[in-house]
């Protein structure tokens, strides 16, 4: 018997490293495998890893909440109240969104599978999902998990990778269900401008579409670009399913805390299925979440950190010739044009052997991310490693042997 | 604009209480909102809530991992390794399973998401799955919520609600792709005995279907009957995802921690897109788990206490005139027979009036539960606070005012 063939058709094609060589940093063990002989993991979109980093004051309300006995039981699959009513505060102050955390918020078990959901909740079978290409790599395979399909809408390096409405226009079908969006965008960095998600809004109001966010890079916005959530638009509020996280911005993802934000229709059938697609999420975690809330200037630090990385990245890969990188306007990795060199996977596979170091195929962000790596600066503990590292990567590439066009 | 029109037609009538009442205990706030009024509510199946109750081996461990910091940080999506290992042993030694901690284990945050998983990488659009009634809610709605069909085979009281085989062969079309039990069975607490379990195996693999098992509750199996895992039985390793969970029989629902056991061709797909759908599960709760797979002891007297509480159950209701009750074969909870006295629901309502106790109605649990209750008595404290709550309502029920009939 070939089991494979009582696979769902939508899982056709999923490999998880078993049967073949997977080193995408986040399926199997193909990744943290390279982490052998030295080799430094750079493609966990993981603060600090593996450095201790949990703020005092949240240790110790978990550490109190555990003696208490408490976290051995279920908080509703919904979320905590309390959470969700910390979680409208931040939503109302940073994202403009005046929302009723009883009937606009669920919590999820971190963001991915919150996407997923987002997702699910609103795509049947055969329909199209207009995904900007690069983009998080769940965007374009979650479609397909649900039985749609993702369709790739190029963003462009010289339109600094802005959505461009007509290639959306251009992509557009009877069957277009919905856009998804990453802002910040993983991996490109960008903040899209207000402008620029106008005209989205515009498009998708026009074209009766719905829009799902994936906004787990927000917190860390530079150079005072003004971020705007899509959600805050005219128009755009039940249009929109916004999702969140604490791992990034709070560098909590071990946490697997995320949340959503949706209006009362779309969120009645989310928190009706909430047990079957999500289940609860951790208890203890949620109770460590709402001191994280209650006092999150911790975070200020990192972002410092992750400004002084991104300069120096590209301070260092800048010098590299062949190598072109722009100055990274969110997030803690750097997105760096490696095409001058050769092939990404090369590339990438020429820096573990050289550099000792593992970093992201652009390949895994879409079909515009060949050519391209994934940089993670802010995974390591410190400044200075973070540094240092990039340093050793820079050293290696200006070697590299087989030049493109050479 | 109606947004309702918006959402994917397989969440179509999903409600989660915004506009309606709910009180399907972990849909929304429908069921908690009743406990007030010194309501005692006794619809979770979460052992002991909400009274402290983790292990002090587990809690020690759990406050060193957060001084320490590192749980922060994200685990890979497949889960702990050091846990899978735990697990494996675990399943050689209970479920006569022999695998590959590297292979055939997935870590899931609950085994809600689990079971909503199993049946994502095996069903398409239009794919029927066969599922016992009366069962678990989810079993019902996953399929639908896949864009599956789930198909409703009456298990019968007479028949001590086994398996039947006749009903499966009767309920089978082109369409079907696979068998869904939970085993033991909730609500029935039904344990499948072997030679049950050995033709529903012969079924499955003559018809060359797939089976999905949850065994939630196959810690608490009472009168030494033998509990078979189905994956063990000839022919049927290939052919069945198991789905197991520490929140029941290590009492740690909280804690979001599950498990899958499958055969390498499922699990390659089930690695491959474990981060899209499930996301990492919990850091913290997977070190937690792991000190309780090491010292499991804490829960043999779990059981004596739900071994005593059924039995006590099984007195107190079944002392009721018009009320029927069997001696539960497993868990924490009974099914209770009311059809007696009346519509489920009235008689759920009815005490929650004047028995200040609120209990899950039967009809959450498919057609066949209509005119039961399914009451759980593992939740509360201490057997005294069971018994003495069970009593109050069987005082309540003997004073139902319009019995069926009368
Ligand atoms: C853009 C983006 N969204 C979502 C996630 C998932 O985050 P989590 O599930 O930890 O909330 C990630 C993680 O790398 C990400 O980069
Ligand atoms: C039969 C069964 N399966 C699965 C679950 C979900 O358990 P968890 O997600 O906590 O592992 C439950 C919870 O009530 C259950 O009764």
């Amino acid at each position: 018997m070939d089991v494979r063939k009582k696979l769902s058709e939508r899982f056709a094609g999923v490999e998880g490293g078993l049967f073949s060589n997977v080193t995408k940093a986040d399926v199997g063990d193909g990744f943290s495998a390279m982490g052998k002989d030295k080799v430094t993991l750079m493609g966990w979109a993981d603060p600090f890893y593996p450095d201790p980093s949990i703020p005092e004051h949240i240790k110790q309300v978990m550490i109190e909440e555990i003696q208490n006995g408490f976290p051995s039981h279920y908080i509703m699959p919904s979320g905590s109240l309390a959470l969700r009513e910390r979680v409208a505060k931040k939503l109302k102050q940073k994202n403009h969104l005046d929302v009723d955390p009883k009937r606009n918020i669920l919590i999820t078990p971190g963001s991915d599978s919150g996407l997923f959901y987002a997702m699910a909740v609103l795509l049947d079978q055969g329909d199209e999902v207009l995904v900007p290409d690069p983009s998080y790599p769940n965007n374009f395979l979650d479609p397909k998990l649900l039985g749609a399909t993702a369709v790739s809408v190029p963003l462009a390096h010289d339109d600094g990778y802005s959505l461009d409405i007509e290639a959306f226009q251009a992509a557009l079908t009877s069957r277009t269900k919905a856009v998804v969006l990453t802002h910040p965008n993983n991996p490109t960095t960008t903040v899209f401008r207000k402008e620029n998600l106008e005209v989205l809004a515009e498009f998708v109001i026009k074209n009766d579409l719905m829009l799902v966010v994936d906004q787990a890079f927000e917190d860390s916005v530079f150079d005072d670009i003004e971020f705007i959530t899509p959600a805050s638009l005219p128009g755009m509020w039940e249009r929109t399913i916004t999702v969140f996280s604490i791992s990034k911005g709070m560098g909590l993802s071990g946490f697997r805390v995320g949340y959503i934000a949706a209006c009362d229709q779309i969120m009645d059938a989310m928190y009706g299925a909430a047990v079957n697609v999500l289940g609860a999420s951790n208890t203890l975690a949620q109770l460590g979440a709402i001191a994280a809330f209650d006092a999150p200037d911790f975070i200020d630090p990192y972002i410092q950190s992750f400004d002084y990385r991104r300069k120096k990245a590209f301070e260092i890969f800048g010098s590299v010739p062949g190598v072109k990188i722009e100055m990274p306007e969110s997030g803690f990795y750097c997105w760096v044009d490696v095409s001058g060199l050769g092939d990404s996977t090369d590339v990438m596979n020429y820096l573990v052997q050289e550099a000792k170091v593992a970093v992201n195929d652009g390949k895994n962000y879409g079909k515009q991310g060949n050519g391209h790596l994934r940089i993670i600066h802010g995974c390591l503990g410190s400044d200075e490693e973070a540094v240092l590292t990039m340093r050793r990567m820079a050293d290696a590439l200006v070697k590299y042997p087989k030049r493109n066009g050479e």
